[in-house]
């Protein structure tokens, strides 16, 4: 739909007096329509951060020329900032182990139109799911992960994102620790769904380790993969209420409920430009 | 504390072009410290909605003035519009029957300090509550309603009320249907907790409805007053699981906790001027 | 799994003296073993109900044989009753109509194995998920519904259902109210997933009607089919939260999670024989 | 109320074939009524749990003479058992410091008859809450704790709560860590209200915690207080949504209402004899 194409900005800068002012006075005097913008001042970074959904055609110039303009007002106010454009859906590549779940979950919403994204590749480290990929049209790469080569693997799969000029990483139930290497190559590109409510249950297991300690919630947490093991900022969270009658094997599928549900939320927060980042938090203007 | 006193300024208008731009040029030239900003545009109804709370100590000027300029701008864009003062806490009357548990609840966040009112009065039809009441040094008022004069009960409540200088008049539990003529006079100043999941279960013992019907969740919604029966503005609501064990006693039971929670809830968007109404429909700016 | 399999017993009749004791003599000097049981009193409806999971290789006799004999303590306290077999997946038929979440969902579910039924076939007013159904191995029927041939349709779809053996007729967001005569020939065995919390919004365009009314949660009801419209039993229902933000669309696209959720949670609880019947309302013994 | 009262028997044991029978026959024998019965047999631990509430009315013997003859067959199972009695309310001793809205909720629960339980004193290490304690008729015992006595103020306490035949000893954010003798002496009889989502953020300033790791649910964890700091049996717990714009000041204030649901509904399980401890996990039978 071109006709409500969007320019997304998105930006952060230290907080001072003036900013909203700049900003919408640049897309005022343009005779920009703004349909969405949300702020957020952080009193205790004392740092700004906002985003603002225009009217592609409520604007006399193309997306180059509003970044041109925009860099002004960016370098007075120290900004970190970027402006996308709608008709230009983020390239998400997924990667995938065993369990299918999320995978089926992603596909069906790219299918039906509702997630709005191009999938440029599924990437596993097994066979399981090429036949559902390939029946989508969507190419699906093998990609082995041995123990003693998994450096040369994660090599394997950075090319790959690369090659097909991936903008986002999505990790579906993938099960394999990524090198620092490349977690340190695609800051705030790599998307995990953990089956547990981080801090809680970091790891492996996280379904054994809270039947063990008894919770009568269980979790999920969507986050960007840092170096540091399910520590890296949370985009999303959900809960289950669970009982004593559930063994291990039930809260591993009861969990997928709020694993597919959550990481579908994250992603569409990540593709959507919503998510802004500082430090190891998340700004996610819903 | 003086030091984060606010004015809070919120509005409504027509949507176009320029009005972000218009409020945030006016803070900024006087070098207003904003602490928090929302808007919203009602795709539909065309209609814009702002709120913005501003440090009151770095303007150069008091709420009056504050008024005064902000008018101009206010008549260019055909506004409705308030600022308001967070150093002058807001009025509430609290209206109670026989189930106290809302009652108690508003009294125990007032008294830590967590609800910032002024609470005027407690006004009932029973003299249940009378001595818990007073014991928190507020006056209670025993207004009967009896069957056969209830348009002489709600002048005089209306009498109290306008001789407190009530700002909000809040139906913890109170249990009476108010006259059309009381709902008319003070339109967006009274709210009521509905103890069911509106639309669901409008009007008399919405538990027993509940429980014949068979639902699996029950609810409570908080919203204001109008002379359609439960109709009004939705400004909050909430559920809580149940299930085939759960007698209507237990409904009633388990209710209470979400009643007085999304009361609380929603009491608070309300004096924190977050509530912006349209129509039917409210925007909370949380 | 032989070694896990159960007979599972399920029953309600008048409550008195005497029933567990009855049943539970009648499994321990058998020698069964009790995996799972629940039983409820509804004091209201004087009616007692009870779910048993026994594992079979425990009992010294067959399921025909175990049936025999409780039919003497059945007959005695009046019971409404079954014993099924857990080795005998119940065989679930899908109606789909354009939208295909649940299907997907669905579908996603039975192929991991974590939704142990037979799906004998998917029935549709239209060809758009014949591929995707037919990738899966299972057998898919295109049934036009014309609007003035409805019961012939409706006709065939029955005779399709009788032929194929199914247990249980699912309407993953069917969208077509079924005749009167097609509701009274499968009481209990026809589940819907209606998109709105229930009895809000009955009918056509439930999410246009919560956008209209300002509601601040939206929901999902998974019930028995009846001729009145969606107001059979609930099996279960679940809520998410929206504010004004989201627009009719976005209640339609947020709400496909809870509604496939809800879905397979009510299906499986169905296909496991944990949802019992009485009037209008179930006992669900999760 | 005579007329409803209950016998509640609640028992453990290694799981084997008939239990339920040799229970059931014992009260159908007698002509007992049940009104409420669960059974759990844990799969793993090979242990199970029972709990039923027999109508004392329809017994032809007192509580005495039912323990005796139920004494029986717990020694045939090797049963941990007791049989309590529902017109013996529970004597619940609450502990708290200088918060007050648990205690201000439990006051009002137990006020209105909602919670039914004796409550023979409130204990403080401040006299902040003297007032509305004694407004309600309830004794109130200053005991300090200074940190070079914490064992003597805690050997006080213990006195205070055997003189006052304590059942259950309730720290209503008490915020003070109980020495080890005080939790061994006391095993399963005290109660704690955690302000998080244990096992997440264990300690002190859970909030602070929760808002530097930036996650998107908090929560509240009623548990058993054993000597392992916040790591004893957990009851229940619950979570709450907060979102990038709220500060560590509102998680505290938001969590309150979390906090007092959940020690709420926690204690209301422990007084009914609903949870049964089996190690370092509970059942619950709500």
């Amino acid at each position: 739909m071109t006709d409500n194409r969007r320019f997304i900005l998105s930006l952060s800068c230290p907080d001072g007096v003036g900013i909203v002012a700049a900003v919408s006075k640049l897309v005022a005097d343009n005779r920009g329509w703004i349909i969405e913008a949300q702020h957020h001042a952080d009193q205790e970074a004392r740092r700004f951060f906002m985003r603002q959904e225009i009217l592609a055609e409520s604007l006399p110039f193309e997306i180059d020329e509003f970044r041109q303009r925009f860099a002004t007002i960016a370098e007075q106010f120290q900004m970190d900032w970027a402006i996308s454009d709608s008709a230009q859906p983020k390239r998400v590549v997924i990667l995938v182990s065993k369990s299918g779940h999320c995978l089926y979950d992603l596909l069906s919403r790219w299918k039906s139109g509702e997630l709005v994204v191009d999938i440029p590749a599924v990437i596993s480290n097994h066979e399981d799911f090429r036949s559902l990929v390939e029946w989508h049209d969507i190419p699906y790469y093998h990609v082995p992960v041995p123990r003693e080569q998994k450096d040369l693997a994660y090599e394997k799969i950075a090319h790959l994102f690369d090659t097909l000029q991936g903008d986002v990483m999505v990790l579906a139930r993938y099960m394999q620790i990524l090198s620092r290497q490349i977690c340190d190559r695609y800051p705030g590109q790599i998307i995990n769904i953990h089956h547990s409510f981080l801090p809680s249950f970091v790891g492996a297991k996280p379904y054994h380790q809270a039947y063990q300690r008894g919770v009568k919630l269980i979790g999920a947490t969507c986050h960007y993969v840092t170096e540091a093991l399910d520590a890296g900022p949370i985009i999303d969270q959900d809960v289950l209420r669970i009982d004593h009658t559930d063994a291990t094997a039930d809260l591993v599928r009861y969990g997928k409920d709020i694993e597919k549900t959550v990481l579908a939320r994250g992603l569409r927060y990540h593709v959507e430009d919503r998510v802004l980042l500082h430090r190891n938090k998340t700004i996610v203007f819903r």
